[in-house]
């Protein structure tokens, strides 16, 4: 959708320097912008290919330096806070388009649940008995609904989404592709023989409003009571979740990340790409988990951890400093060795004779 | 389905304290528990949450202090195995739901495939030519069997499942939504120019009995011959196995745990969240490796291994610890090299004069 | 298909010993081969096994010893390269079959969408308008295909494959099941109350000519402009890309592998199994990276490296030795700490009383 300069900048509060009427239809890197491209320069050091950008348009934040400004030739927007500008400016410019309602001739809708007219139901899409798609929402494609679900007000399935029985999908909630909520948990006791007995798993899975799930990610139902994802997650792809864990609102989970049964996440926690935690206990509001890392036990709120086990990061950074000064530790280790040992001889030849001593260097170890 | 508590205690052999009239026909948490529903208490820290739960029934095992069971308002059922009994009670309070046979009228069954009459194929599912599905068995909404293959007695896969060509799945199978079974290993040889020729991949994928696969998991056809998971072995979600592995009896691999092409996995192998197992050696039986770890060589049967590389858990814990006490060793080295110079200091003014010394404390390197 | 091995060697090149008149039509392990199968020996541990095997012909190295070659009683085929002789003689044993065109009669193809006439379109698989879908390309069983995609000559989508809109595939491209291309990148802005705004994702996703994506994998499109995979790349199961990640050509991403959002990778790397690279910066071509390593930083080209953090390979395997060696350098401090004490002692003695040292062994800490 093509906007005035003058329009974007009014809709994000920012400073305009330059042609007000310069049209916008797009957004672009600095390489590839032309004139009808907004790009954006937050870091000094793509100065350069700010210069020799195309874009007919700049957002910059406002505290960016004269100098990084200097010898820029396209228009500019200076805001506050350029990424949450960008995000409101590509909404604009990319309206999200308009949903048809209608039910697909090829898709299956059971008797028994309830579809509202102001919903779409893509081809090859079943929704079972007991079911109730609510005003807006898209069920994707091939998308399957199981029964007594609830998928709420403007949420969207993209295509190949599985929801099993019983599972809450709250309002504006997007799924896309490949993603499983409520398989079975994993929970098994163990039979005669090392052999293991299935636990039934009962319970459902409650996702609350505005998360974002990515694709092939999955979500387990309890094995009773409720697996849930707070409000406003949002959640990358290929994360698992597992039975009856719950995770708060506001809470980032990076690509392939995951998180056992029964483990407790606060809110606004950030799990970083494939971290993992463990189950059975907390981790609290805030907390930042780096990449990789993996969570064995409780984490007070606020707290950033990385590593195996992880610990604070500042704990994690040192001991990574310390790891790479092994080698000159060891080599001051043999020295001091050495030095004792002629201090000893030293001594030795002024007093009685005394019985050999350990010289290990650990080398043999 | 409803039971009386009495009922309950003799399918499981547990010793009844309380009401044997009483009417139980759920399971839940100790907080969401009502008088109708049974909860369970194993592990003493949870004591004041059972005190104050509204749960009818109490499982409990037998060996719980007496101190642990004071106070407790609900009926008790004491067992020796608390976690099986409670398998056995949810499978009874919770019976599988008959499977109501027939094809779908939207599914496209191949002329030339076998789909026992006591079998169901479910809405948009494909069975391919010389494909057998045997009685008892679900093929879920939108999952795909390729030609060739053998689905066995009671087999249930849920929806969006695909099985390529040549599959073979047993008795009693469980998979979940989003299971690939068959693709192609991943197997290249370097053909000109660095460019990777694909080996066609003509082995096929072997399910034994009673395993069951969770969400988005993948076990990847064999090159030759086999890719096996033996019987019973429980496979979490987003698990990968690659080409020509052999898993056997009795397993437990979870969430986001990877096999690589050729691994030999014993039976009764647990591999916990994100662990990792390369190719083209042993993992012996009953083998236990740590969340997050990674095994680069055979492992000896009975053996549990943590850290990347593997190693023996005790080992693996005491290098953990060692690393804590890095900052104080250090300061031991920086301690020792000040008290040794000072002792080579008065030895030397006692002395001849000599060369300096190597004082290095690592910080520099 | 049969072949006289004659005729297998003149393929590939080999010298043939033994009859060039057999007949062979199958590959198999040493184990499991009989007379009408080839097998291969390129390792000579595996001499035994080849020794016993029932295979009626044998694929080896040129430069295997005569020691390892001393008793086989199969014929034999002797080659430069004999895993490229084996994708080889592979391919022409089991030929890729042929495509039958045709749209599949429950496959919905959009009036505006353009499929060629050597193409085919299977069961149930959802083709949107603008797409194109080029001359011997298969769409597989319940694969969906948004609007505006190209699907390139001779591409095959096994089942179940998800194409966002506007994606584009190259000529060639191998894509199994559960693989979703051109799902929205994980972008958001900070919003008010620490909520996340969604940054609309309007880039697209390209994969060019030779790339083979295995079972549940997920390529993000970008957030604007594109995500790039490489000619001649091979991505192995439940690996992730993310948005506006560069891929070059001729690269392997081994199972579970991560790329982050805006990485950007040479040609010819390597990822091992559950290696993770973050974003935002460049790996060099060649670029080897261990299994469950994590990039964090640019790796120059041709580097090979380990870690999390990764490092240049030969630092991590020092920094795994002196691991190992941490208890025996730990005894040393300890045993320097009671010489230099009696030492201390002993010029005490023979001096004025000093004040008390420090001999802490880190043992409190």
């Amino acid at each position: 959708m093509t906007h005035r300069l003058a329009d974007l900048a009014a809709m994000v509060g920012a400073d305009l320097v330059g042609d007000p009427d310069r049209l916008i239809d797009g957004v672009a890197t600095l390489e590839a912008a032309g004139d009808r491209d907004l790009s954006f320069l937050t870091n000094p050091k793509y100065r350069e290919r700010a210069r020799s950008s195309g874009a007919g348009a700049l957002l910059v934040p406002k505290d960016l330096s004269p100098d990084t400004l200097h010898g820029l030739r396209a228009d500019l927007l200076l805001c506050e806070d350029a990424y949450r500008a960008l995000a409101d400016l590509m909404t604009a410019l990319f309206p999200a388009a308009e949903v048809e309602p209608g039910v697909h001739e090829t898709a299956y809708v059971d008797a028994a649940a309830s579809v509202h007219a102001a919903a779409r139901i893509d081809a090859f899409a079943v929704v079972g008995a007991g079911s109730t798609v609510a005003a807006g929402a898209v069920v994707g494609a091939h998308s399957v609904i199981g029964r007594g679900c609830r998928i709420g007000e403007g949420t969207v399935l993209h295509p190949h989404v599985v929801v099993y029985d019983g599972s809450r999908i709250g309002d504006r909630v997007i799924v896309h592709s490949g993603v499983v909520l409520g398989a079975d948990g994993f929970g098994f006791a163990e039979g005669a023989a090392a052999s293991q007995v299935k636990l039934p798993q009962v319970g459902v899975v409650v996702i609350e409003d505005d998360v974002e799930i990515g694709a092939n990610s999955a979500v387990d139902r309890a094995t009773f009571d409720t697996t849930r994802v707070g409000s406003g997650t949002k959640i990358d792809n290929l994360v698992q979740v597992g039975h009856n864990a719950e995770i708060g609102s506001g809470c980032i989970l990076c690509g392939q990340a995951g998180v056992s049964g029964s483990s407790r996440i606060g809110d606004r926690v950030l799990l970083a790409g494939q971290a993992g935690v463990a189950g059975h206990f907390e981790i609290g509001d805030g907390v930042q988990v780096a990449a990789k890392s993996a969570v064995f036990q409780e984490v007070p709120p606020g707290q950033r951890v990385a590593g195996i086990p992880a610990m604070p990061i500042a704990a994690w950074r040192r001991r990574n400093a310390l790891q790479s000064r092994l080698p000159a530790m060891r080599a001051a280790v043999r020295g001091l060795e050495r030095r004792v040992q002629e201090l000893e001889a030293a001594a030795h030849s002024e007093a009685a004779p005394r019985a050999d001593r350990d010289t290990d260097t650990g080398d043999e170890k």
